[in-house]
């Protein structure tokens, strides 16, 4: 019996799918929340933390893991899981889209992009080849391909360009990955194209002529909006194999998680949750709340009496203001755990949902409790 | 029965002491180590991990805690205990010490001190009976006269004016104590003097004479070095009833605490191992580590695998190195946790040593311990 990651397709419920990717680490329940841990830590969390609040699988970034320890530092201290100490599956990204949004005077080629480190100005080389060279020796579950990040806007020319680069590119991942992955990791395409329905037509064509063991949908979430992004997904979705899962990178807010799992997505990431628990904003079941705000400095209630997560329970608002107002690390660290775990009741009531066949019904309510005494947009 | 705090004496070998103080919260085991949440937090940690390091009591800093969120607020919302989720017993000090640390424009009158604020420069009066007061409304369990901190080093004619005015205050916050507090909590008087052994002796009898539940022996640890320390902590406790804890104020290293249990002292309270944590320094049976030192880049070894905090054995010294270079909070989190329980096993262990009879020899062998392989004097 393989070994490598497969993904089972359970139930479907109008386009919203629920799935799970059996690993050798684990099973990832889809549609999945994966908290990310940039650099090797779920900023402000316990790994134990992020386990209880249902998270199946997180994020590692290829980018800060290769500047910093090293990848063969982190091969040499027995791979990403043990270094910061998480058994769970891990998918790492490429390293792509941190090149093009961190680093500094970058020269894309043909051959790869070099670029100078945001830590210490080294200039290095990513290629598709390195890319997963670095993810195979931090032992990622799911490793991505490398891609070039278009931005937005993108004049069509200039995204066709870089979508069949980033095809090319995927090619040669593939190629990497086949002579040097571990039996037991998955390799995932990513669609490119931009705005452009034919060109995200022709970049998913071109990955499932390849064959991966799951698709993303790359390049969105950078400023186009909620309701282009949304197009781009459906017309993307109906190219991709029903039988591998979807992965919408570095998305989104709860009503960008719901309204893309409506679209048939299965996977996600996104550093709001911890990035907003650090500055105090806490998602909750009646919408956000920023701590820091004086509305909150008398209030006994905890953010959510009934969570069975503690930062939501066992700590009164006033004390996370407090918190806050003074600089005290707890406030970020209650925030972030309250918020990942928010984030993972999202993702288990969906699953639910979608199982009793009343995920639209289930989307319609949450989109008005969310909306219902938030102090700002969703 | 009473419900006023209650300390026994349990075991004595030589000066060190084995006791325990009962109060309406549960039983302070002593020698104790009291972890400083100044603000209303153990730095960057939860409630949780410094109950299950063995911590029986924690201290609150009434300077702080009046200047934000305040007194009133606290009471408000149920106490200093509910709102920083500490059910067990809390000391807090008087406020004084960080008056004369802390703040700006400070004025000294018989009938208490003027100071602004650090944080917004708003001019405050703190008095003997405002500090029992806000001592009171934050329900602490033990609560301190109000002092005047002696500066080091001082000549003897200011430092006996300044010890008899902190006599004055002692006298001052029992009336208020007595007419305020509740019956189950308690109020300890704090021996002055400098470095003068007659000073303290006096000011040691004229606080025997008031009569206090507890003993704090203050105005050490503040530059006059070990030795010196250590000469009053010897002239100071024969003058100390043995029906009630001692307590050394703001001390110290594992050696300073060792060698001041030596001498009687019953609780300690200091800011060290976790100031020290965030900094990335670790306290460990072996002696301090350096996190930040390249020479942990590559270690896999935990901080001590043979300990049952997560903190200190389920991470890799090459991770707790990572996470101080790259700047992420799990690191602070983690060295506070591990460096809050070291102090807490040193403590438990001291304790066993008194029980049965060989304090001496131990103390002896964990000197050794400790200065064994430590990268920076202990």
């Amino acid at each position: 019996m393989s070994k490598r990651p497969k993904f089972t397709l359970k139930a479907k419920n109008g386009n919203a799918r629920l799935g799970e990717i059996k690993t050798s680490r684990g099973i990832i329940r889809t549609p999945a929340f994966m908290p990310v841990g940039t650099a090797g830590s779920v900023k402000a969390m316990l790994p134990d933390w992020v386990e209880a609040s249902g998270a199946d699988i997180i994020l590692g970034n290829t980018y800060h893991l290769m500047l910093r320890p090293g990848a063969e530092r982190i091969a040499q201290l027995g791979g990403l899981h043990t270094f910061m100490n998480w058994p769970g599956p891990i998918l790492t990204d490429s390293g792509g889209f941190q090149v093009f949004s961190l680093s500094k005077l970058r020269t894309i080629a043909e051959q790869g992009v070099t670029f100078q480190s945001h830590i210490d100005g080294k200039t290095l080389e990513l290629t598709p080849e390195r890319a997963i060279d670095i993810q195979v020796k931090l032992e990622a579950d799911i490793q991505m391909v490398l891609d070039e990040c278009t931005p937005f806007p993108c004049e069509k020319d200039a995204a066709r360009s870089s979508m069949e680069l980033s095809m090319r590119w995927a090619e040669r991942s593939k190629q990497a990955f086949e002579d040097h992955a571990a039996p037991d990791q998955a390799l995932f395409g990513i669609v490119q194209g931009s705005v452009y329905p034919d060109l995200r037509e022709e970049s998913a064509a071109a990955l499932c002529d390849l064959g991966f063991d799951g698709y993303a949908i790359g390049g969105l979430g950078v400023g186009e909006g909620q309701e282009l992004m949304l197009d781009m997904l459906g017309v993307t979705a109906p190219f991709l194999p029903e039988e591998r899962p979807r992965y919408l990178m570095g998305v989104g807010t709860p009503l960008d998680i719901l309204a893309s799992v409506e679209r048939g997505v299965d996977m996600f990431d996104c550093v709001m949750p911890t990035r907003s628990g650090r500055h105090g904003q806490a998602f909750t079941w009646n919408g956000k709340l920023n701590l820091k705000n004086a509305i909150h400095a008398d209030d006994p209630q905890p953010l959510d009496e009934t969570s069975s997560c503690p930062a939501a329970r066992d700590y009164e608002r006033a004390y996370l203001h407090h918190l806050f107002k003074a600089g005290e690390l707890l406030g970020p660290m209650l925030l972030s755990w309250a918020n990942i775990h928010f984030y993972q009741e999202l993702m288990g009531a969906t699953r639910q949902a979608i199982a009793k066949g009343r995920f639209a019904d289930f989307a319609s309510e949450t989109r008005h409790r969310l909306a219902g005494s938030s102090e700002t947009t969703n």
